[in-house]
């Protein structure tokens, strides 16, 4: 079965996109730790980030970058963080968390609640500043 | 005045190195979450991550990749995490983290506290498989 992921690509489960390319997908994540708190994937489904091609792998990460820097620009913190954890979604995803302290990205603290209008403001903010 | 992690590469301060290459190096987190964990760094020194030009970006996660290939064959898991958080030492750097479950990665938790001759063997298993 596609995982949840696929299926946001696919369109067949809502997301609240940021930006795409041909083979990559940014959108924010639905249990944020902070606003801009965003997940940027592969579309090809691969469960873990260290067995995408060296290809997918390089561009995933440029993909990556880009999102960054407009997330600290909508949201301006010390930086963004990163992360790649996994275990819960088998398809490969990079956490971008703008951060200025070490709890801003602690995935064991209790994440935001924000109604689907603040999503889709943040999206918005970080959209324009692509 | 050079980082800590600039003077590790430059030999002032010893490390228990894995690998390095021209342009980056890698070598154990003194203060592990498991055995494994490892900091992936530029020698160059940049304090944070989206700074680095991209052809340095994408040269220290290729870098990153095979180390954490490496890491996984001497340390069984289920997959290598990653995250870049750097508040702590403004020179650029990746950990990379041998995990089973969400709480090995989890920074808030106590550090492991190997001994020298603990920290040689992960190294020594580490670069075996290189």
């Amino acid at each position: 079965m596609a995982s949840i992921f696929s299926r946001i690509v696919a369109g067949e489960i809502p997301s609240y996109k940021i930006a795409e390319n041909e083979h990559c997908y940014a959108f924010l994540d639905i249990n944020p730790l902070k606003k801009g708190h965003t997940l940027v994937i592969p579309k090809k489904e691969v469960d873990k980030l260290f067995d995408l091609d060296d290809e997918l792998y390089t561009e995933l990460f440029a993909f990556a970058k880009s999102i960054a820097a407009a997330i600290k620009q909508a949201y301006p913190c010390d930086r963004v963080g990163m992360a790649v954890i996994g275990l819960e979604v088998p398809h490969a995803h990079i956490h971008l968390v703008p951060i200025n302290y070490m709890s801003d990205i602690d995935f064991t603290r209790p994440k935001l609640q924000l109604s689907p209008e603040e999503m889709q403001e943040v999206a918005s903010a970080i959209q324009a500043q692509l």
